[in-house]
């Protein structure tokens, strides 16, 4: 890759970063504002989806100038085909932290989740932030032997959202129908938003080695 | 846009509209799997995703070939960029079809959605195989004056969304909260299957008109 080339994708990749720091940032404080109730924080997030929105297409803008005016092949039009799709993926997170903290809103005052499962949601939303947080590492540093931390952290995800069901369907469960469906909704917006930042480090470790990254099993 | 590059490009959109055809058949094939609790059905639709993901692969192999190889700008960028997105649309319609079809298979021999709602899936599988197949028609035929048909059954299948959260939320819901996750997860699935299917259409507006389609609101 030239290095006026790489001048020209660098800011592009930082754009990224930037935006992984936007969504995890709205994903946190959309779990603050359900486990709260906190009306106020929702909106904020709600509110604030609308920037991740023009920064995702600030860089699809930027992608597709460079491919116009570059003529990129080779490595370099995977470098730049790989921002677009990672944008792509990173708005749709936004979206997901959004959903969570539309939840929050529609139940205001109440608190959409039950008080014993406040805690498995706690550990999502921690989840949630420690994969999008190495994600923007991964960008950044395209060290690809964080995706191995990133895939484990999905998995432990995909237990959390397996249990929640188990616990929704048990007869002791006493919060009805209405409080059962907004934990299945709650529970796969975060497991959505970990298969996202899986498949953007996917994207990252496709265009590091070259070769389609097999290590991380999506379905 | 050249002739000889038109003739490449013929054959990706000619395959995007043949995958919206198996996209299609795999939604209807699923919702009759699902109505009828036909065990092979699902299977079948399960296996047949491998192939639209196979297809999709192959149209992104294509348009990066064509970028790499032609270096289109302007408008003849937008469209080989159009062709990634809407592959990427596609291949979530599969998944989601693939989703209705796995919950079929995980109630069998029950049938997952109680008898009251048949209608109401039927109806959303019936609306889901309309905007389908009209999407492939506005691929094939660059016609958005189908746009509007297209929203009008997303707004359709919203509406029977909204209205499925409203029934198993009643009083009067006697199936419990299976059935009733069951239902707002499958309503989900035809929902942002349409969603899906609006996205693919305003590429393809953009892609005529040379600007962003706003007369369908996605969220």
């Amino acid at each position: 890759m030239t290095s006026a080339y790489a001048e020209q994708l660098d800011p592009v990749y930082g754009e990224l970063v930037q935006i992984t720091t936007l969504v995890g940032s709205a994903m946190n404080r959309a779990t603050q504002s359900l486990l709260d109730a906190d009306l106020a924080m929702a909106e904020a997030v709600i509110d604030a989806d609308a920037q991740i929105d023009t920064l995702t297409s600030d860089v699809e803008d930027r992608c597709f100038d460079i491919i116009a005016l570059q003529h990129p092949d080779g490595e370099a039009l995977r470098v730049v085909i790989g921002a677009l799709r990672i944008a792509a993926s990173l708005e749709r997170m936004g979206d997901l932290a959004e959903h969570v903290a539309k939840q929050a809103r529609m139940r205001y005052p109440r608190i959409s989740v039950p008080l014993e499962l406040r805690a498995t949601f706690a550990e999502m939303g921690g989840l949630a932030e420690a994969i999008v947080s190495k994600t923007g590492s991964v960008i950044a540093t395209k060290d690809v032997a964080l995706a191995a931390d990133i895939a484990r952290h999905d998995v432990e995800i995909d237990r959390l959202h397996r249990e929640l069901f188990t616990i929704v369907l048990m007869p002791s469960w006493s919060h009805g129908v209405e409080a059962a469906i907004d934990v299945t909704l709650l529970s796969r917006y975060y497991e959505r938003y970990a298969d996202h930042a899986v498949s953007v480090t996917r994207r990252v470790v496709t265009i590091v080695t070259g070769e389609p990254y097999v290590g991380v099993s999506l379905n």
